[in-house]
C-alpha cells in the first residue's frame, strides 16, 4: 500500500493526480492530511507506525519551505517520495523544491518535479513493481500507452 | 537563557559567533548539538521543554534543505531565530535561506542572512533587552561602538 | 505595544494581517506610514523615539530595494521584523527578500516569508510572551487551533 | 541487484558514494560508464535490458545538461534515481539538478541533492528493504548509528 | 530541408512559427512529433535517418527537463537548432533553457531564446544561406524589411 | 567634485578604481566612509549637505542588502551612482545589485555592474563632462584609448 | 535636451513616463524608435550625432539581451540611462536586467530597475540640475511633493 | 571559413578551442579581437564584409553584459554562434547567457553553452558539413572517437 499525504487540503487537487494513477496501475492508497509544522506530533506517529500498518512506500506533497517530506523521511525507513507543490505563498516554487531536494547525506527523498504528483504515484508503483510482476505489467501497459498517444498526435498533425 | 543548537559540529564555526556576541551582550546561553533529521525525537524533546527549562529565545542554525528551525519553531510558542547555514552541500546558500525564510502562516522563523549568527545573537539580546534594562543598556553601548569603529575607519582612510 | 509600518498604503493589504493577528493575541498595536525614501527624516524620528513611546517590537513591511526594515534596525535597539512585500515594482519578491534579509553583522532585522504579514505579528506576540504569560498562553491556544483544522481537514478529506 | 552509471570516468568521484553505502546496507551493485550523448546506442541497450539481467534499481549520475537519467527512465519500468553532479561544465550545480528533475508527467526520476550519491544509494537500499526484510533491518541499524553520531558530537560540544 | 520536431502538439502553437518563417525564406520543411521521453525509439530512428532523408538542418522544440534537442543532436552530424519552450511543466523556462543549453563538449545544440521559434526558423535558414544564394538573398531582404518596420514605427511615434 | 563614500574600510579596494579613473579624466573627488548601518546619522548629514559643500555627484558603494545608495538618493537632488560590491557577506552579488537597482519610482540610484566602481568613476565624469567641455575631450581621449588597446591586442593575437 | 530612444512602439507605453516627468521638471526632451538590432546603422549615427545635436543625457530602454543602452554608451561619451523592460520576450526581466547592468569596465550605463523608466527622467533631471539651478529648484520641489504624498497616505491611514 | 572573434585576449584561452576542433575537422578559420563596446566601427566592418571575405559562419565569445555575438547577428545574414564567457566580471556566467541568449525574434545567435567553445567550432564544422561531404565523415569519425572514449573508460572502470 502507499501512503499518500500532504500538508492542506489545498494541496489535495495535485496531490489526487498521484491516487489517480496508482489506481490505473493497480496499486492500493490511502490519503491524510498530516502538516510538519501544525500537527508535528500526528506526523511523527504517522512515520513512525507507517511500516507496521502496511505502507511500503510514501508519497508526501508539501510547499514553501516544505519540511514534511524531508521530516517523514528522518522517522522511517521506507522509501519517501516528495513532491515540491507551488503553494501560494511560494517563490515560483523554488523554495518548495529546494527544500525537499538538498537533504543532507543519510536521509534521501526521492524529489519529483514541481508540482509532479502524477510521477509520484508512477514511481511509487515501480517500486512496487520491481517485485511484483502484475504491477510491472501494468507499467509496461502504461509505457505503451504514451508512445499511442505520440504516435496518436503525429497523425493529426499531417491530418488535422 | 538563550539556547543555541544545530545540526552538526561542522556548523559550530559559524554559530560560535551568537554565542560570543551574547557574551559580550550579558546574555546567558547553552549550546546543543540537535538534528532534525538524525535525531527528530531529540530535537521534539529539545523544543518542547524548552520554555520550561528557562530558556526565552532559540537560535538555530542549519544548512541544506534546513528543517531545524522551521520544525523547532513547530513545537513551542519561543521565538526561533534561524541562521541559514552556507553548508558544505549546500547550493551557494539558496537551499538553506529558503528553506527556513519560506515558513507557513502560523509558524514564523526569524530569518537572519547567510551564515548571519552574530546577528542572530544581537537579535536574541534585543529580545531580552526589550524588558530587561540592562541588556538595553548594554546594546545600547554596543551601537555606540559600531559607530566609533567607522570613525576609526574614517581617520584611517584620510591619514592612513 | 507592537508598531507597524510600511512605506505605502498600497502595503496595507498585506500588513493588516499582522495587526489582525496581533488582536487575537491580545498584544495592541498601532500603525503607520514610513517610507525610507520618501520620507528619511520621519523615519529616523520614529526609529529613535519607538522605544520610548513604549513600543517593544517594531514590525516593518517594505518591497523592490526594501530599505525600511533594516534603516529602522540601524536607529534602534528594539527587535525590528521585516516583511518582504512582493509589491509591484519588484522582481518576482527577489529584491524585496534580499535587501531585507542580508543585512550586515551588527544590525539584525528577523525577516519573515514574502508577503509573510501574518508571522511578522506572530512572532511579534511571542517576543511579548517570552515574559508575558497571558500572551504565552493565548500563543499555545493558538498552536492548538492550528491542529485543530489540520483534524478538521482529515475528516473532511475522508468524508467530503 | 542496484545498478549504477554514469556518463564520465570524471563522476566516478561522487558515484563511488553510493556504490560504498550499497555496500554497508547488503545491497549488491554494478557500475559502469553509460553516456547518453556519446553512447546513445549503449544507452538504450543498457536500459531496455537492465530488468532482465536482474537490475531493481537504477542509479545514475551526469552533470549540466543532464539527459542519462531522464532517458533511461524512458527505456525501462524499473525505478531510476538521479543524481545531479556539479561537474566542470556545470553553472554551479542548477543545470544538473533542472534537467534531472523536471521530468514530464509520465516518466519519473527520483532526484537527488546535488553530488547526493551517498543519498542514492541509501534509497535503492530502501526500496529493495521496502520488501526484503534483512536490508531493513540493516538500514534501521544505519538510522540508529545516525543518532549515535549527533549525541557522540553532543559530547564533544560540552567536553572537547 | 529542415526538419521540426516537438514532443508533443501542445509545443506546436509555438514551433509553427519556426515553419512560417522558413515558408517565407524560401526553404521546404517538414514537421513531426518525437518524444524523447515516451517514443526514445521512434526518436533515434527519426535522428539516424534524417541526413539520407534529405534534411540539412533539425529545429527541436521541448520544455521542462527537456531532452529531445540535445539527444537528437547525440544521434546525427546534422546542425540541430533547439527551442526552449516555456511549457505548463516549466519553471519559468529555466529548466527548459539549462537542460538544452548547457551541453557536454563534444554535442552542440544551436540553444535560441525561451520561445524562440521563429529564430530557429531564421537560422535554419542563414544555415542553408550560407551556401545557397537564392535564400541569402531572401535573407538580405527580410532584414531590409525589419528596418523598415522601425522607421514606420519612429513614424507613427512622430505623428500618431 | 565627486563624493565617494562606502561603509567600510574593506570595500575600499573595489572604490579606489573610481577615483583613479576620474584622476584620470581632471575630475577632483573626496572619499569618506559613510554607514548606513552603523552611522545613520553621518549618513543624512553628509548627503543632506553634499550639494552645498560642491559636490555635483556622489558615488557610493555597498554590499549585501546595500542600503548606502539609496538612503543618499533619498536624501539629496544629486545624481547618486550606486557600485553593488560583492562583499564577504554577500550572496555571490545578487543581494547587493537587487538592494541598490530595484529603487522605487521617485528616487534613482544609477547602477553600476557587480564591483563596477571604475565604471561609477567614469560615468561620474559623463555628467560632469555634459557640461565641462575640457573634461568632455578628455573623455573623447580615453574612448580612443580603449580602441587602441583592442587595435594593440589583435596586433599581439597575429604575431604573440 | 534628453533624448529618449527605444527599440520598438511597444516599449512606449513605459518610456513615456521618462518623457512625463521630464516635463513635469521642465527638462525639455526628443523620443524615437531606434533599435540595436534592426536598425544598428541608424543606432550608430544617433549615437555618434547626439553631442552635437544638443543632447546633454540619453534614456535608452530595451528588454530581452537589451544591447541598445551599452550600444549607444559605446559610441558616445555622453551619460546613458538605461531602463530594463519586462517585454514579453523576457525571462521575468533577468535578462533585460543583465544585459543592461554587466557593461564591462570603459563603458557605464547608469543602469534603473525593471520598467524604471520614470526614475530614468528623474536621473536625467538630476543630471542637468547638477549644473542648472532652475532644475535643481524642481526636483527639491518634487522631493517636497513625495513627503506631502507619504504624509497624506498617513492621514488616510487613521481616518480612512 | 570560419571567422572567430572575441572582445579581448583574455576570452583567447577559451576562444582557442574552437579553432583547435575547427582544425582536427579538416575547416579552415581565421581569428581577430573586436570589441562590441570599445570597438563598435571595427566590428561593423567585420560583420558587414565578413560574408564577402569568403566567411560562411561566424564564432563569437563574450561575457558580462555580451552585446558582440548579437551585434554581429544584427549585421550579417551569416549564421552566428555565440560563446557566452564566464569572464572575471560576470556574475558566475549567468548575465554573459542571457545577453547573448534571449536575442529578439529576427535576429538569431546559436547560443552555446558557458565557456562552450568547443562545442561552437563543432556546430560550425556541421553546419560546414551540412555540404560538405569531406566534412560530414570528419565528424561521423569524430564521432565513433567519443564512442570509444566511453568504451575505454568502461574498460578503466572494470580493471582500472
Amino acid at each position: 500500500m502507499v501512503g499518500i499525504i500532504m500538508g492542506s487540503l489545498s494541496d489535495r487537487k495535485v496531490m489526487q493526480e498521484a491516487a489517480d494513477v496508482l489506481t490505473t496501475l493497480g496499486v492500493v492508497w490511502e490519503m491524510d492530511i498530516v502538516s510538519a509544522h501544525r500537527t508535528p506530533e500526528k506526523m511523527v506517529e504517522y512515520a513512525k507506525t507507517a511500516r507496521d500498518r502496511g505502507i511500503r512506500v510514501i508519497v508526501a506533497g508539501a510547499g514553501g519551505a516544505a519540511h514534511l517530506p524531508g521530516m517523514v523521511a528522518s522517522l522511517t525507513t521506507l522509501p519517501v517520495i516528495g513532491v515540491p507543490v507551488k503553494s501560494s505563498n511560494s517563490i515560483d516554487g523554488w523554495d518548495s523544491v529546494l527544500s525537499i531536494l538538498q537533504m543532507p547525506a543519510g536521509v534521501p527523498v526521492a524529489t519529483m518535479a514541481l508540482d509532479g504528483a502524477r510521477n509520484a504515484g508512477i514511481l511509487a508503483a515501480q517500486i512496487v513493481g520491481s517485485t511484483d510482476e502484475r504491477v510491472a505489467q501494468k507499467l509496461a501497459q502504461f509505457k505503451d500507452e504514451l508512445k499511442e498517444k505520440v504516435a496518436e498526435m503525429s497523425r493529426q498533425l499531417i491530418a488535422p
